[in-house]
């Protein structure tokens, strides 16, 4: 008797005793699903709305009679790559990519009946994750029409994102993200220095190469026409909504919100992606402030978005410290990145080679400095396969754009503008007119 | 002794089983509180950061001497609407409708008392509820002052807003969701494609009629003079926001992130909405290519606008390709519709009549094709349920306001615009004077 | 027996009802962990979103010939905030406070040991709650440079923002928020009406005196010539971001998500930011209506902040009447408010005083109304304590610079705009030449 009831008693004492430990320690995984889901929906949110940052950045960096085609370039883009990633892109890149080089093709589906019948080991929904994976594709693409911007033909721009959003980045994002080679190799890119910014970095550095620099832009003797972009206020208003947007970007790339790790990780991805950010704005100031002996706005906003870009491929593992030196690093770059463009007559509208691509390989090659799982030679591997694989499909895209439909606008549409040509409408009809005054 | 053995043995195995299956099954009823109630509040959020995607679409699509009335317009609606659904607003509509015609009359007060002695039963703070239903107001508020801009005076526009969100939305409402007549008839309208848009559409539409067209839009013969609006990317920015508002919109119209379930709706949700907005702008840009040979900034702008309200009634049914359809159906619609209301000689400003209205009741026609429970009868009762009644309530205000204070500025007024006016001021001091440059 | 089973049945009992009733009630430390800090996370981001806001607003404020710098300055001035209150402010406000006038010195670093282990007692993630503390010093700073706009060179302002950021705004917060001698008197200030926004704004007024006016705002005789603002939807964006961004502000200070209770709250304060916000912009117009005849969009946009800031010191005890009014006042005091800092010739170009340091004291003062465990003499004596300290320490600061490096631009600069000299750039450059053409 006194056996049983000792036996009931311990037992029960078990009981009790592991049903508040499991409450305390464990979180549900119901609770986890929501969470990991909801994390990514607003994460996404924060992406998306990146691409406006893009389309104010890029509408205040250009003239006047080119800010209606950008502004309509970006918001298509935005469109195109979700509609590609939903009838190709996704699939390609996570489908049974298994070590491989791509996925499979066909069109994405949401599935959801594990959850929907009581077991969440998919740990989010799945729509959740396409959408938060979807909005990433748009970035790169949005990267390309910045530089390229003011001489490129909207059409075959539409059309280049079309393959860049369905083929191109979804295949180098198999490699890594989908789990293939490059992720076997130990290749590690936490948010898309690489696999997001440097894609869209070598995508417009191939468009800049092949439709050339802008008429004017580039004078004898090495000469470098400024054209001053058309409003100050849109370009910082884009680079606040990126450095909101990236908060989303690299935060929500914990992937998870469901246990108390993922939300002291996603704590310190926020705070590294703050001070690289701030301090990649500061470094830059300083850098403009000593070369040149005055600062610049343009250049103050570019090196926040270098620090943003640095941080991107590791924003977990650094200390405060070390991701303020990550960003600096970054906006330092940037300043001295754009003159060298600019001697090599790449014309690059909004510098975001600079930005995007120098600080995107930049802190790529960063991560082992602060996270001892990741090696040097895997992260230049990473880098250097997806520049030679992009670059050159993107070239062959370019290419054959030009020698069929043409990409660049005639030289008289450049003057008066691709606004009035290509929409037949100007962005600030009533502003004494600048894109005549100014030419 | 064995009995009681096995019987306690076969108690706590229960306990053992039931405990972690609840806990692997069940969100806690405080949880899902949270979770609801966080969903309202960011949701809600979001849907209030559409009261600045209009108020810049607009400032962007009208000309520069009514720029600054516009801006002034649009923050005022949505102060009025947020004051007007708390002294009255949100009784009228939610307080024991049960299935008539209204609710009960008096201000709105918060009531948590369960919650906070520990009955969750509510499902959410009743707070949350009420910030997320109020942000809707605003949105059909928004829609009239786009149609009526650049000729309607400020304060009875502001006096016409008091009734609208006082009376005329709450009341059509609380025949759907408030749990009216609509509601018991099967009629469907997951966020307001109806209830939101056209009532905001058919109010505007009726405002348009009254008020005339601005001086000089129409010319003899049929023609139909171009007034561009004033900035091209500040209308993107509006659309932009809109596009980021309208994940609140239709994703917190799931009105929970308690379960699974619902976390695994709002994912459909977001990515239906993401989709139809897409396809919309893409369709509308193919349509404007094909029909005039040149595509269209704010056209296609409209375009994503009217994905976005064609999804609405029906966000989480369908595909993802059913999405793509009934957004791109959306998109051409809008690309018809203009030229139409144009012919009438119904001087819509921003176009919001081919996009609220017309999309309007198109997404809400649409919603049997994807939703089995929902019939045609029923949607083809609501739609013309709400045209109706706010037509004639909306006619009734516009001429009684018309006649007694009077709703249009004079000819003169409507000259030199409302914004030297009505306030005193020009939106654009130093910018070459556009509004004398160009009448 | 009997005993034992009776015993055992009870006890089994026991457990059968308080398993559910723990699941009823208690939400468990690890999911409170991780909703605390997801709302510090998402809080955050709305109020670094302010940071753009305060950019925008100003940017609109200003002439055209200022517009680049003062972006500069906002942009400059958020990444600086944050990597001070890395450096030094976090610790001086927060670290060991304990009753006394300030903290420790020393950088800031994440400290989540216990958590990573699997206790959840500190709530949330340290890094979330550096990241919310974080924004708040930024929105401090953002209310200096809108009022001394126009005339302040950058690279002293700047200077000052690293003095105000780094040790004035930390040592006041450690007498209340960081647990000092304020707190212990009973002062309550819930987000910051005092501790933020007048702390602003005592640093703006002290700058404004020492700097002194813009060259021809005030004329012979008391005139005072009006200065338009270049840009009117500038402005109401930036108003609308404010608004938006301050439901982080107010909503993310409840400090807590984890349970119904902080959920709740959390609804409440969202809706009286709102409604406050609201009340303050119409009773602005009205206000001005009655005046001037005539209502003004700049002003009617300050009664919506004078709202914000009003509410902003108790905006959980509040009923919705209560904050409607509280929010009313606010929007009249700062159309009393504007025209008596004019008379006084304390010339601020974006009303900052009217808005933040008025209202802020009002704010303040007003919550012992609503909240019946404030005190008025407490609330009197941190106004007074905290305006004397930010008064004293700014103007010892404003004064060191002016007498070492100079404070203000030459006054040919001041003619030609701070863009063009000091950054050799113009804001639109296509616009027409706003700057000489208005001067």
């Amino acid at each position: 008797m006194k056996k049983i009831l000792t036996l009931i008693l311990a037992f029960s004492a078990l009981l009790l005793l592991s049903s508040p430990a499991l409450a305390q320690v464990e979180v549900g995984p119901e609770v986890a699903f929501i969470l990991n889901t909801f994390s990514f929906l607003i994460s996404g949110v924060l992406v998306m709305w990146m691409a406006a940052g893009f389309a104010m950045l890029e509408a205040g960096m250009v003239r006047t009679k080119n800010v209606a085609t950008i502004c309509l370039k970006n918001i298509s883009l935005y469109s195109i790559a979700g509609i590609l990633y939903y009838l190709i892109g996704y699939n390609l890149m996570y489908a049974g990519v298994d070590g491989g080089f791509w996925g499979s093709l066909g069109f994405w589906g949401p599935d959801d009946a594990a959850a929907l019948s009581g077991d969440f080991s998919a740990g989010y929904a799945s729509g959740s994750d396409w959408f938060f994976q979807m909005v990433f594709v748009a970035t790169a693409a949005s990267v390309v029409s910045g530089t390229v911007a003011e001489r490129i033909r909207l059409w075959p721009f539409l059309i280049f994102v079309v393959v860049l959003t369905g083929l191109i980045y979804p295949i180098q994002g198999a490699w890594s993200w989908g789990g293939g080679w490059l992720s076997e190799m130990g290749f590690s890119d936490y948010a898309g220095s690489t696999i997001v910014h440097s894609v869209g970095g070598w995508a417009a550095l191939t468009g800049a190469l092949i439709l050339g620099a802008r008429k004017g832009k580039y004078g004898i003797g090495g000469r470098v026409n400024p054209m001053p972009g058309s409003s100050m206020p849109l370009a910082t208003l884009g680079t606040f909504i990126l450095w909101l947007g990236w908060f989303g970007f690299n935060g929500g790339s914990v992937l998870a919100l469901g246990s108390a790790d993922a939300a002291i990780e996603m704590s310190v991805v926020y705070l590294n992606t703050n001070l690289a950010a701030a301090a990649g704005l500061v470094a830059a100031m300083i850098a403009l402030q000593m070369i040149y002996k005055r600062v610049d706005l343009s250049m103050a906003l570019n090196g926040a978005l270098a620090g943003l870009v640095s941080i991107t491929a590791g924003p977990a593992t650094p200390s405060p410290g070390a991701a303020v030196l990550i960003g600096a690093v970054g906006g330092v770059l940037v300043v001295l990145a754009v003159p060298i463009f600019d001697k090599l007559r790449i014309d690059d509208v909004v510098g975001a080679l600079s930005v995007h691509l120098v600080c995107g390989i930049w802190g790529t090659l960063a991560v082992p400095f602060t996270d001892s799982e990741a090696s040097f030679v895997a992260q230049i591997v990473g880098v250097a396969a997806v520049g030679v694989f992009v670059s050159l499909t993107s070239s062959l895209v370019w290419l054959a754009l030009k020698f069929t439909v043409g990409i660049r606008v005639s030289q008289e549409e450049e003057s008066s503008g691709s606004d009035t040509v290509e929409l037949g409408l100007e962005a600030y009809p009533e502003f004494g007119r600048g894109s005549q005054g100014l030419k």
